[in-house]
């Protein structure tokens, strides 16, 4: 097999690693995006059932995510309102099901209580900056501490405490206890305020989705860079030196370039093989930043029955195999769609299940709170990343303890001709399309400067 | 190149994979370790200083390492007692320097603070089955937390504090924070008791040194099985079927067999690449089980000028690069050799200084300890592990908080015909070189019981 040759090597077609490409080229740089799998995408899948597009990976966007809605309004792809009518269904504390209005008043306090919380959580975090945590006046003091303790010592009642475990986990994908404070914070100002992201209503960074499923877009972003892009190619080496990058993927393929933007999570860039070597210090940050876990599981009915009972189709739990859920109605089609979300411990934990036993599990769940006709789904989906080889969990890679004062330096800085991207990289929405966009803009644009210098 | 056969492929010619191939290969069966370096040993390592064997790996054994005194026994390797007369040097607190017994009279009631919490932690550590941590009593409680946030909730005094930090840390070569409490009892219970890790004198884990070097253990393994032992084929791929493996390395060499070892730390087990793809949940564990960061310098003078002082070379310091010293004098030479331990963040900070820089500020502290004729050493030789690529990091690997009790178990368990050794899979002295035979042993036998089956 002959060598390809290109400006830049990019590996992943994520939306990143698409981003990158699609940037390299506009500036009249020739691209190659190396990709493992046989689709573009990386944690952006919508698969198909009963006729309807699921999203097992990214599917919202926020008001916030201003990269996004330009890149949707260039490609063409419409977006709509997330649902967000009618009341929350609550299970907390062991009181059985309430709806949003009750829960509210009987735990008035404790929403007072975690309110407080999430305050003192945003003027924390204003002292973080996104693209430099490590800087922070208590950064030392924050990293040395986990996020679940930090929430253990406010001196929470159990409600209260319940429902920011809920929350943050929604957000992290992990307990609270894997992740340093620091790393709380810096996830917390990477978005805004807490209000983006815990919002109990769909506000924030979810209340936009995307016509014809949220793999439009990487879909799109795909046949604008066509013929720059190959699948099935894993790469398990990146020889580099002075300008020049050779890259060598699993099946034999190979590749040269003058840069590559690595376009993965910091783990999988970690097991990529570097000659010469990487350094210990780029190495063990990549050793330290775990992809979380989630599961996402799809239930459609004949209609959203919720909505006529005055439900939002949103449940808040702490018991069952999901925390949370949603609405996901598709626009234009008269079906309903409720998804729920497995994160962290709930994920890992479900894993282990079979899918009808996680099925029933779940359905039990939804007739506790939208009552009998759940228990007659049309069809179900459900859908992990840890086993994705690929991928390797969602939604993102987190930090414990002393990993952002220790080695935060290392996750985005170039070394001679190879550049970071993958929205784990990002300073603004990190974890998110949004923070893939913007790690993808920035990575072709250190290549291009370099190769312009 | 032809592909290669043997029974048994081992990945890996650290000790562990050595002991599995000799193992493998008493039963009848043929062994072919896959080494990625030029030398076997893997964290032993030895380089001549001056003439003299300097250990810039593993180093001693203990009176309970039953395995490496017979295996030492057994290859002809002679062994030599720890020098460890007179008394510890101490810098703490801002006090200066204070020899031991003045040390032990002024900090009496901190010392006995200590003492308490390490019998305390014996308790505790006691119900912990090293081969099952996640099924002790209070595992769930243990792993929520860091060892750090439980030492610093025991009410210590600003000394005993940070003496305890200092021993943990020499085990861990993590900070404290890093690793959950339920780590700490495992690696404790592994070895037995606290006061085989934590000795402030040289008891323990580190009583007795080999003749000629620690390497001698492991060259003298690979000469008895040169035969089957192949360098420079960093493995990249295992395909695996029942009772197929192929491994793939990287320049194209391929090999055969029935079963496969790796005999890796659990990190770089986990960036090999496996077809068909090894479950999430083993996947995730490889994620969440760092390497820790350690370094050790040498300094070499024209004799052991300390003991005539009444020193034995040892110094416990919170000021310095180095944290912990010892007298590593040669048996039958009359040099005096002292050792400094950086380990931790101090490894992860003077990795980033340079040679020299480090060297004077370990002079200084030498000197502050052992007087100005430390300041004339005949050579210097320092060491550190996360750069050297195919380690990344000494010198085992640790579980922050939830790894144990989410994914403990996919530890050591075999996948159809893939089977994993490597110290840190040990229940005695992981970490430890005797961990290392104990997994190489177990790792072998299982294999020989399945063919055998």
């Amino acid at each position: 097999m002959a060598t390809q040759e290109a400006d830049v090597l990019i590996v992943g077609a994520g939306l990143s690693g698409l981003i990158a490409a699609r940037t390299v080229l506009q500036a009249g740089l020739t691209p190659l995006i190396l990709e493992a799998d046989n689709r573009v995408g990386g944690r952006i899948l919508t698969e198909e059932l009963g006729g309807l597009p699921m999203e097992l990976g990214a599917q919202w966007i926020g008001d916030t995510h201003h990269r996004m809605f330009a890149l949707a309004a260039e490609l063409g792809v419409q977006t709509y309102p997330q649902y967000d009518d009618g009341e929350t269904s609550y299970e907390l504390a062991g009181t059985g099901v309430l709806r949003g209005n009750d829960f509210h008043s009987r735990f008035a306090d404790e929403l007072a209580e975690l309110e407080k919380v999430l305050r003192r959580l945003d003027e924390l975090a204003a002292e973080v900056s996104p693209a430099t945590p490590w800087t922070a006046p208590h950064a030392a003091e924050w990293d040395a501490i986990t996020a679940g303790a930090w929430y253990d010592a406010q001196g929470l009642s159990p409600v209260a405490r319940t429902l920011l475990e809920i929350c943050t986990v929604g957000i992290l994908a992990v307990p609270t206890v894997e992740v340093s404070f620091l790393h709380l914070l810096f996830t917390i100002q990477t978005c805004g305020v807490t209000s983006e992201l815990f919002a109990e209503s769909e506000g924030g960074a979810q209340t936009t989705r995307f016509v014809g499923g949220t793999a439009e877009i990487p879909n799109r972003l795909a046949t604008l860079i066509s013929d720059h892009i190959v699948f099935e190619s894993p790469v398990q080496l990146i020889e580099h030196g002075t300008d020049r990058v050779t890259v060598h993927c699993r099946g034999g393929r190979t590749a040269t370039g003058r840069r590559v933007i690595v376009a993965l999570s910091p783990m999988l860039a970690g097991r990529i093989g570097y000659d010469p070597p990487l350094s210990g210090y780029r190495d063990q940050l990549t050793q330290r930043m775990p992809n979380s876990a989630a599961m996402k599981a799809f239930f459609i009915y004949d209609e959203p029955f919720w909505r006529a009972d005055g439900l939002n189709g949103q449940l808040i739990s702490d018991i069952g195999p999901a925390r949370m859920s949603n609405d996901t109605c598709i626009l234009g089609d008269e079906h309903g769609v409720i998804l729920l979300f497995l994160e962290g411990e709930q994920a890992r934990t479900h894993t282990h299940w079979s899918e009808e036993e996680r099925r029933a599990a779940l359905t039990a769940e939804l007739v506790r709170h939208f009552g009998d006709r759940a228990a007659t789904p049309l069809h179900y989906l459900d859908g992990e990343w840890g086993s994705r080889q690929w991928t390797r969990g969602c939604y993102n890679a987190n930090c414990g303890p002393l990993v952002w004062t220790t080695y935060g330096p290392a996750l985005a800085e170039p070394i001679g001709p190879i550049h970071w991207a993958s929205t784990d990289t990002a300073t603004e929405w990190s974890a998110y399309m949004e923070g893939a966009v913007e790690a993808g803009e920035r990575a072709a644009r250190e290549v291009i400067e370099s190769l312009n210098a």
